[in-house]
């Protein structure tokens, strides 16, 4: 029997177990990075998006059964990589008044990752007319853009402002 | 003598550090994603892209000499976990209709990186009254945004609809 070719729908599934796994790291690392923010503002974004973290990794689960298929994460290079850099920012400027604006870096890298991810599988879902998944996925990648923004505000704000009057 | 804490300005470098290691290591990996490609209009988006990023290169440098360093890269494990996902597919998918596919989310997750790095450093630059490297980075972002928008475009057009088709 010849060996089948991957297609679209395995990319699709191959794509979806590296978004699991890279979201239930963030889940992990989300508490760190709101006990190290300075500023109450920032805590609480870290924490709410803890919250909405934990719905969005409900809601790949809700994708996996669309498809058949059991939930499943893959280890994700890229959000190793992306976070293990927070982690340096958090040792390297632990004192200084620079490292909310650091910490809001490292979750901006953290944020763009999710929205190319959860961009490229909502046009694959589409495509592959799964549209149970494609709502799902849109849900989220909407709900990664609005996270985007508020940390795109605080860190034009006070955050930022805060290290530069030091 | 104290030891001095560290502020913005340190942080601006480093991150200015952080990304033209990741520029470099871009700059590596185009040729061989242009090679894997199936269809012209992606190939020719990542030959396009590699010229860019010798401008981005070189406009870096100019962000260097303009805080008075000395242009110097040091390892970012972020685009090395995103480029490393980008060789895994091109392994995972090399036969098949949906590699193009495969390799446009890898670059576009290389795009979202890049948009998030200038989006900072852009902010950073400003809070800090850099000017000039506010200009600089904010031509580079604009231009990454633009590259986004392009691979979009081919997502939701005949690259993927080849591997639907197949």
């Amino acid at each position: 029997m010849a060996k089948q070719t991957k297609d679209l729908n395995d990319l699709f599934h191959e794509t979806l177990k590296d978004i699991y796994y890279a979201e239930k790291q963030i889940l992990r690392a989300l508490p760190r990075m709101a006990k190290n923010a300075q500023s109450d503002e920032l805590r609480q974004a870290f924490e709410q998006h803890r919250t909405e973290t934990e719905g969005q990794i409900e809601r790949l689960e809700k994708v996996f059964e669309s498809i058949g298929k059991s939930p499943r994460g893959k280890t994700c290079d890229a959000i190793i990589g992306i976070i293990d850099e927070s982690k340096e920012v958090m040792e390297d400027f632990a004192n200084s008044d620079a490292l909310d604006a650091g910490l809001l870096a490292a979750a901006q890298a953290v944020e763009h990752y999710e929205i190319s991810r959860y961009g490229t599988l909502r046009t694959w879902a589409t495509q592959l007319g799964l549209t149970e998944a494609a709502s799902l996925l849109d849900e989220t990648l909407e709900e990664e853009k609005r996270t985007d923004t508020l940390l795109s505000k605080l860190a034009t704000s006070s955050v930022n402002n805060q290290a530069k009057a030091a």
